[in-house]
């Protein structure tokens, strides 16, 4: 079973980390079929982290996690601490294969997609 | 004459400017017949800041300049800071039409985007 887990950074205002918790509803309705699991996990100052958002992933049964770092830029974050804590959870679940995916940051299509909030 | 300015908040990582500096190459290339003028500027910590890049559109003969605020969450720099600075150069300049864009975490495209990043 695939789960996969959005990663924010996490974020003192409550109002942004119910952005991230909406937008993972709506990708929860999206990739129903692909990812019978989606969840949010924050890196810093907002529960689930990282690892307890692995552990319940694998609870549910996941036998295979994308880790999708919702970061604009590879800093020390999505370059270090991410890959830290899920290799981590990665020597904890051999049997479960657990990948991290680009970053937000990376995608092709974020040109398009800034430019249609300008039209 | 139409601008576009990427906002975006501004690092110590270096890195991370010149991701955003690549990203407005891209937006140039892209939207070159919409926009003749793109550049981007910094709420804090990198030159340009906003109110120079404002200053610069207008000196190219920019009459209608958009504000692209290239952040996920609506935090008070969203919220605030960038329409203040936006609203004090707006007076200084009241022959030219200067709007923000809706910042590009509450873009309706982001969960494809996010989901073209795991497939």
């Amino acid at each position: 079973m695939k789960s996969l887990i959005v990663v924010a950074h996490g974020s003192r205002r409550d109002e942004s980390n119910d952005e991230v918790r909406r937008l993972t509803e709506a990708l929860r309705a999206k990739a129903r079929r692909e990812f019978p699991s989606v969840r949010c996990a924050f890196l810093d100052l907002v529960a689930p982290s990282i690892p307890d958002g692995i552990d319940a992933s694998v609870r549910e049964g996941a036998t295979h996690i994308t880790v999708l770092p919702y970061f604009l830029s590879a800093g020390r974050h999505v370059a270090m601490d991410i890959p830290n804590e899920v290799s981590e959870k990665q020597r904890q679940y051999p049997q479960v294969n657990i990948r991290i995916a680009p970053y937000l940051g990376a995608a092709a299509g974020i040109t398009d997609l800034l430019l249609s909030q300008v039209r």
